[in-house]
């Protein structure tokens, strides 16, 4: 942590810097520039509360050197970590890209069992279903809950496909811990402290998603919270970002796929489908998540759009999504 | 609603929308224009879904005519919105603006009575604080918890101001309706639907953060949710927004004023502090505030900003923020 | 063009917009809506100002159905557009992807024609070099002006390699003319409408850059504004946008690419050196945009970045673009 | 400035960057850190190649510890720079805030006069009105060019007001000299570079916008251009930025404001106009603008609205105008 002083470099200003810091336990080094001192510590930072050193006149800038996640750093854990679901699919690493494939959200067992089917024979590995649908409007269709969890289960034991579903509330863990392999975390739960903690003291695989406008630090520290806790199973999904675009719901922020891939060990996923938000840019941009190094896509697929009970425009028909899965297998080689 | 069909006019493709539709109940008026045709409806458009329009082919756009909030909206209510908290203070309409001061985290019962008995004095009439906090390290302090409730409930029997303070958690609510008078929801549980629902059972006012990155629409339509719910006490609250800014924290969306003014009837609350995140921007945002139409503040104030749990850089000095309240009560005539 | 009326449906407002609409010599369909009455407007709306309209009493918004783009726009214009360079060289369409490659900045002969011919053996089809520069600061290097492209020049006859360079201000457009190949203009420049227009009347290619925080309907807009004056050699350059993300200079938009695709004709060119701002996060981000179907990738170069004069720590070295290029050779099927 | 190196402090690269920048002529001081080793540079950081250093092995990051802007940094410069118009008009410092008026664009001789008097009456010192017309569409109206300035000129003499207008190009330069008093340089155009050394060269005084997606950094350093060439009479102006808000066109920063304050000593405009889109919220953000130290605004006024050439729906009525101008006489000793 580097402190950085106000033109003019007041003495005694720099003085309470160097006491305050000194007396939590660090070392400081003052280096007095041309136009500005800066007094670098040496030490523990987190003895330091950053906002006090704020407070102090003449502060003008504090800047953080090192990273503020700590188990979500490669640089503290150089090897890619590998998550192994209950059926042995493992993800991440240097293991063949893992495609998750499904309607957004789980409406019937007709539905449901057709596209697990489809899915399955198309390839996909994980079969995804919201059974509870975080929706902007109140009056919007909410997702059918528990029910649609023990759908998904059913769906498992059909198609032998792990699920991975929505979780929104810390008071559902153990249906989740009963009825899912994979736990999904929504964007506007990114920061949900409350939610996150509880997820640190179990032991189900995270698909953690990036917040509408979170920056991949704060996502990796919402990631940090998990770990934190104790729980290493934490997958990324980066889904799209929120920009001044219109033709696409969302920004796909593809370049955090190598970004991740340096800064950090977990694995990253890919969500194509909320990222742009019509079915017609979902093939392109899949197909280039895979060569930019994803350890996976997350994809909908709907056997009628027309006919699903939300992002219906999203979604590939199974016949779409099939030649889409024939490409993949063929780029991922090329990661 | 509109549906605005891609150029070509492909007739089949319009009476499928014209079928669906229909099917649901509502009527449709088509317009055939040089380039486009666009399809209105009329009728209850909450029995359609739109994103099944969007899959329907040559269907290039789907417009919403109206508002998706109604409870918030001051169409369907043109009657200001007024709070009247359990001591009478009322929040809201004619009245006049009101401020809520104090530290941003509570932490001792010594520093919490001195700070509450001078931002008393200087004339705010709500003692803010803050016993759980949303930070983005897990290494960071998080708060004293229930602790920290009690210590308000404490300085509200010592000075008579009602306080404002942080739900994080569903399950903490009980204590809020027991310790708080007003109960805030932080800028990254603004759509966290499944706190926002249990919001709506209960009748304790809300004030309610806009999101980081959230349009306004959003922001009403959150509180759309706990106004469903029939809890009609919801104050808004802005509290600045992301931007590509860097010299502020956030940036202060202060148009959101007349714009909430405008559109909604609920009262809205300014947070300059957590917007600029810089002491020395707050009181000119604060003035700016009041003429552009707040009902009220919330500031942060500490006696000694340098020794504060956290956020010291953006604390004014009870002394600072008498000048200010000065002001602010001169101001008021003018907005 | 569709008026959308206020709650209320005030009928002497509805009346003054359709005299206003009607007076300019289009037709109106006026629907009445449950809670809102909407306008259709038929016939050619560019005889109508839409501010005008905007300040008719209870006018609440007004919506246009069709893109207000025409010559840039693919509904217009099914087919792709392909440039052809000087030397034959076709660009867009189903020919291959073509990669321009060189030095940010033209620096000296020697550098320049090491470089030249480093990419050109290893594939690249046009040569960039930076002439004049667009820094933020007046006291950064400014570029080598007229003296850098006749380097260029030079550099073209001795590799027969096409040569494309940023031009700046109107007044130098006679020796680009006489100099380069295709004319790359900024994204700082991208809504600069005087020196858009006096691309229209020349007939060189232009590699039209987007803006730092341009929608794709803006960058369309800025394209029409040459292809209005008649010069329809327009290539569109996505080079990333500026987001909240810090780990990226700015955020590549790689779905930009379907969505010209489908929206437009012209073709498209990614820029990942000034999108991503590091050389490690340049090979992925070269990959993924030609599998989601980019016309060219245009990439930094450098035999010596520690050396270079400006952005050198987002170029690549010879050998690692090398490598890059039978990636990129492999791929281009898989559009 | 200040290099951070990677974790691993590899004593190799921090040799190389320590004689890169000794050579250069800087010292260095290397402060190893737990983590992380920094390099402090002291010396003319102007002779150091900020790009060759993030090429050099095992940099992480590079931090400028002081503002890259210097005729523009109150630090350098601690006095109000105060504009003289030729009428002696005097804006910035501890004058009395300046409002600009009139009509987006120059339409006619008649509407003009009508509204130049009325701005007048009411209390407006300068007469704004476009001439050149920056629009997003080729095909809409583009302002009457050196006919527009001719009017108001004319209006000048009329009225004693003196005029401000926007340039767009270079070439136009002698006839901005000729014919107005402050030349607008808009929103588009802040890194035209081109265009920003000439406003260097003469001495006219010089509005520039900030740009769509500006920071107040990148604002201050295209000031900076300008005052490097030796014209110091720069007056800033906020019109808005773009966000993610939908409701208003842009997202006025009002904090910009106080900021400006501290970090330059340049005066600040307010457009609220631009900034908010829309009529009904131009008083709001225009009283909040003078509150939070405004120098002056620069505000539409039409007297026929709804006949205007652009943006109509964005102009107050002279009415309305006048009523505000009461209030800001009023709310200026509260700066």
């Amino acid at each position: 942590m580097i402190v950085v002083m106000n033109h003019g470099n007041n003495a005694s200003s720099i003085q309470q810097v160097v006491d305050f810091v000194e007396k939590a336990g660090l070392k400081t080094q003052v280096s007095k520039g041309v136009e500005r001192t800066v007094i670098g510590l040496i030490g523990d930072k987190t003895k330091v509360d950053r906002s006090v050193l704020e407070s102090i006149p003449d502060v003008a800038e504090i800047i953080d050197v090192s990273k503020p996640y700590k188990r979500a750093a490669r640089e503290m854990h150089p090897d890619d970590t590998v998550i192994t679901l209950n059926n042995g699919l493992k993800i991440g690493g240097k293991n063949e890209p893992v495609v998750m494939a499904g309607p957004c959200t789980v409406e019937n067992w007709e539905m449901l069992s057709e596209i697990a089917e489809a899915v399955k024979s198309a390839g996909a590995k994980v079969l995804r279903g919201g059974a509870w649908k975080p929706r902007t409007s109140p009056y919007a269709f909410q997702g059918l809950g528990e029910e649609g969890l023990k759908l998904l289960d059913k769906a498992r034991a059909a198609t032998g496909l792990p699920v991975v579903s929505e979780l929104m509330d810390t008071k559902d863990i153990p249906l989740f811990l009963k009825y899912v392999d994979i736990i999904q975390i929504g964007a506007r739960n990114m920061q949900n402290f409350s939610l996150l903690k509880e997820l640190g003291k179990i032991n189900k695989p995270i698909l953690l998603k990036r917040g509408l406008s979170a920056t991949i630090e704060e996502w990796l520290m919402s990631a940090e919270y998990i770990l934190a806790g104790g729980n290493t199973n934490v997958l990324l999904c980066e889904r799209g970002i929120r920009t001044m675009e219109k033709y696409t719901r969302n920004t796909l922020d593809l370049s955090a796929v190598p970004v991740i891939k340096k800064m950090s060990h977990l694995p990253i996923i890919i969500d194509p489908s909320h990222a742009v938000g019509h079915w017609d840019y979902v093939p392109a941009m899949s197909k280039a998540a895979i060569v930019a190094g994803a350890d996976g896509l997350i994809i909908e697929v709907h056997s009628a759009p027309e006919k699903a009970a939300c992002d219906g425009g999203q979604c590939l028909k199974p016949k779409l999504f099939s030649g889409l899965m024939q490409d993949i297998k063929a780029l991922s080689k090329y990661r």
